[in-house]
């Protein structure tokens, strides 16, 4: 059953966000940089009582859409997105551009001429580290080289605040915890990027098979990330579909984005998704490994796994779950678990390793495929193969025992200059949360944590993205640098559209208030506008400062659906009488109307200003 | 536009929940005492290998729906519910009834019979305490009485687990902090109910007028409670709809019910929620008052306000909210926020308290309002109208200073034994969340806490169910006794069924969250039974152990509708190859296959297990 040979692009959302302009900053050590943030732009407050008009300036936002949501800018998928690296990448001279891939299934498949119809159309030759070179971010960083990508990301994520703030903007920030946030002067420099990628407390996933990408980073001192899973399904979409959902998810805040995809021309979707993406994209090359060997996990080889990283590192995949840890003697821990190992990753290996009564081949291989992870620069997430499953397996001998192993490979991957994240759970009951932070950062020497949720509850599949926000805000609070999302449809089926949005915005929220109790500087700057649009009454600006204005304007309008409604002075909950804010208004005007201005409305006290309001009637508020 | 007289109770939802049974276990204290429960049967566990069947006990849950879920109950809702405590309240023989109600206002709604047509048919006479006599719980607390409100609460808390014990049943319970589960053995007795309530630790809000109430208990030694606001809005819908708000919430988790109606008929819409209501209803009388003067807040007077209290004493209001901390002195303190004041309530007297030029009637009239309280057996929940509206205004001197306030009321109430919690807010980042509890606790005299959300950010309308449940859950764990649900429709507009479902389901996942970090004994005991399901493959046990069954399933029949499914072993997620379920089960099975149990095999350790397994050969996974 043949498909159309290029696909249909019409499903790609290309709509910019209301009030929204991209706006592009530029470097200013890498001057060719065009660093890319959503501005919304806001209207202006009009006093009722003096008709002052005041002005709102516009709020700048981190910008994770890629180049979907400029209009500007010609989208067409069987091309790809801009490869804004490639200069970069090779203007460092370290690396080379191969004839051919290198894989062997790579190879089999792009021999297989009855799959063209379904091949990216305009495939690149892969690069690779020239002999003896070691092209990782870490490595530059080490060698107290400021890459662009590390430039990039300074710019990224001051979201121009330095600027706004000679321009007379006011960001406040709430006293509080901040000791995820120790950023000299409040700011992120370049150099800064580089110290926290050079420690290993923060990772720039940056395949140089992925030009594409407008560069991120991980790591706590920055603000907190989240991913998104995709992923086709038994019931094929089609391929376009699949890039949609990549960009969906993106516009909906995805960081990163993990293509968990199983079963048929999962090589050929790779590349659709990859060359198409404006975030990293990360897999778990095992599951590809084990469909190569018919779903036998004690088939699988060092070989036939070796084989799988080199297909996805050169077609650009820029970090793999790597389940390394699960060893043969922490199985039997998991024996007297609810729910044993939960892990897909985590269940094939010890499959594995029980029929072969010995050790994976990725942890007795590891060192080999960091060879291979820094001649591409992929980064390292070393999976949690046995992470707890329910709330009674959380924080046990299992778990932990595989986390401290996940710290001594970080060691020797750092010993590579390779990049690393470490897993984790999963399910965790909201007291043993600190727990499992605080003994991440000891026994991993803080590399990035990057967690699936975790769920605080067992009770409510069906709304496993709330049961898991909860969590997921707790640690990235106390210093999880990346979220991994969760759908509604977690332990009961595969996620749609709906589900794919509900589960990032859910994340967002998360993490942005993981980013408040952090204190990063500038967190609360969009929650202060929107705060100061919705007490103003600008409906419309407080739709499009919200993480999702559809959404908001819709539940707006099935109470009120007028026009008239969204400059109404009153709330639609409460209609005009009972609206609290419109008496509040009343209560400042009344200071203005008495010419006091606020301040001095304090300083002299109420009692004052009850008597001079005595003297002019009462009868203000008729 | 006349409507039906009796209004059509079709709408009343009535569907039992599947697979469960309604219990009604007996008081020893009280022998006439029936305290409802929800009883979930399960499926067996078939062990596929060993042909073992192995029976899975009933979970009993608590349970707030009602005589609505018994099949066995009729419902006619113009007769009210079954006032199951009208016994209790005569056996005291400190109530009169009264030959008419003693609220003019009350006087005048009964004699126009214009509104006969949508009168509650059935009315009773109200009781009110003897002259000289406290009817309050906490009145007979301090005297050292155990009530059989307090004995059926105790019963209801400990959802028959020391039975289930006794029969073999295992409860586990994670280790952590338990701060707020300060129980004697582990279980709640009656005495322990008694002690709290005469501490203030905690309330049972049970008017001597709402005799249809199974009792129900909030405070930090507790399980967390949720609370469900409801209210006609300016479409008016038809009064059994109003009802039917009401028992969907409690269906879906309520343990009380706040109605908040504005508008026409609110007298007689309260009618019908009370009789047919088995949660305690908490109204804000303030509201009805501002009615009653066409809205201006400054022509409110204590004659007013004291008639609306007890028109509504008289129904059968369990608690009322009553913003009696909004000194005039804090109002400035809210000038430089950025949303000012946002509580209805809290507006409404800073009008009243700016037009004046004096304290409110409800901080003046203060112990005059006790006497009603007590009279009638009202709690008070002292309302926090200088709450912040946003992050920004979270924690400042104007919110802090009338929880100071409320604390000197708390006192004053309880000089009279009346029982009192105290309001909270709002939005709050999560950094500045305990110390909120810490200063509620201190400032109050550990009076419970019951706190509305708090958000956790302020950019996500349309999602403000999920800002907020981040924070409650915190609270919750922090101490704070009942949390106020939010729907997806705050900030936007007014909730309809769904967004109410959706409120109270992540409300209870709050709250769960919260019991089960604060190691509430026995509150792991349901996601222990889920997750056990889950590894099993129960599809149906996982669907009819969640709060909310009808989603999970549905979400599950999305994927894989077939009936089949719901009996399949492997996940609809992964398909039968990659189901780490499936693999665990297989490494459980192996164990099971050489005859070692799974104690043994943890005791020989994993050396031996291999050599065996090597001895026997490698072929069992083909």
């Amino acid at each position: 059953m043949r498909k159309e040979r290029i696909p249909s692009q019409e499903v790609i959302t290309r709509t910019p966000f209301p009030a929204s302009e991209k706006i592009y900053v530029s470097g200013k050590i890498h001057k060719d940089l065009k660093v890319a943030m959503r501005e919304i732009s806001l209207n202006d407050t009009v006093h009722k009582l003096t008709g002052k008009v005041e002005k709102n300036p516009p709020v700048t936002v981190y910008d994770t859409s890629g180049a979907y949501t400029d209009p500007n800018i010609e989208i067409d998928i069987a091309k790809g997105l801009e490869p804004i690296r490639a200069k970069w990448i090779a203007d460092r001279e370290d690396t080379e551009q191969l004839e051919e891939i290198t894989s062997s299934y790579g190879q089999e498949r792009l021999n297989k001429t009855d799959l063209d119809w379904l091949r990216f159309p305009n495939l690149r030759a892969p690069l690779r580290a020239k002999k003896g070179k070691n092209v990782s971010q870490m490595h530059y960083a080490r060698k107290g080289i400021i890459t662009p990508e590390m430039e990039y990301i300074a710019i990224r994520e001051n979201q121009r605040r330095a600027e706004l703030m000679q321009e007379g903007v006011e960001f406040r920030q709430h006293k509080g915890m901040s000791f995820g946030a120790n950023i000299p002067q409040g700011f992120i420099t370049a150099e800064f990027v580089r110290e926290e990628v050079a420690k290993g407390r923060a990772v720039i996933p940056s395949n140089i098979n992925h030009p594409e990408i407008e560069p991120m980073i991980i790591g706590r001192n920055f603000l907190v990330k989240i991913n998104a899973n995709i992923g086709n399904s038994a019931v094929t979409s089609s391929i376009a579909e699949e890039v949609e959902k990549a960009v969906w998810a993106c516009r909906w805040g995805a960081d990163t984005i993990m293509d968990l995809s199983t079963g048929q021309n999962i090589h050929e979707t790779r590349e659709w998704i990859i060359r198409n993406s404006p975030v990293p994209i990360g897999t778990v090359p095992i599951y590809q490994a084990l469909e190569k060997v018919k779903g036998k996990a004690e088939n699988l080889t060092w070989e036939i796994f070796r084989d799988t990283l080199i297909e996805q590192a050169e077609q650009g995949v820029d970090y793999f779950t790597i389940h390394a840890g699960v060893l043969l003697r922490y199985i039997p821990l998991t024996a007297k678990r609810i729910t044993g190992i939960v892990s897909r990753g985590g269940s094939i290996m010890a499959k594995w390793c029980l029929a072969h009564h010995k050790e994976s081949f990725l942890y007795t291989h590891f060192e080999d495929i960091c060879e291979i992870m820094k001649a591409y620069d992929v980064a390292f997430s070393l999976g949690d193969g046995l992470r707890p499953g329910c709330l009674a397996d959380a924080n046990d001998a299992a778990q932990f025992a595989e986390l401290e192993t996940l710290g001594e490979l970080t060691k020797i991957a750092w010993e590579h200059d390779v990049q690393v994240m470490i897993e984790g759970p999963g399910h965790v009951p909201m007291q043993l949360i600190k727990e499992n932070m605080d003994k991440q950062l000891r026994d991993c020497y803080e590399a990035p944590f990057y967690t699936l949720g975790p769920l605080t509850t067992d009770i409510a599949p069906g709304y496993d993205h709330i049961t898991s926000a909860i969590g997921a805000a707790q640690i990235g609070w106390y210093g999880t640098a990346m979220l991994c999302y969760v759908t509604p449809k977690e332990h009961l089926g595969l996620p749609n559209k709906k589900d794919v949005k509900d589960g990032v915005i859910t994340y967002k929220i998360a993490a942005h208030a993981a980013d408040l109790a952090k204190g990063h500087p500038g967190a609360q700057h969009r929650d202060d506008a929107l705060s100061k649009a919705r007490f103003e009454f600008r409906w419309v600006d407080q739709f499009n400062l919200s993480l999702d204005p559809d959404t908001a304007k819709e539940f707006h309008d099935e109470t009120l659906p007028a026009d008239g409604a969204k400059v109404a002075h009153f709330c639609s909950m409460c209609g005009p009488k009972f609206c609290s804010m419109k008496i509040t208004q009343e209560v400042r005007d009344y200071a203005a109307k008495l010419e006091a201005d606020e301040k001095t409305a304090i300083e002299k006290g109420m009692k004052e200003k009850s008597k001079e309001f005595a003297d002019k009637g009462k009868e203000i508020y008729l």
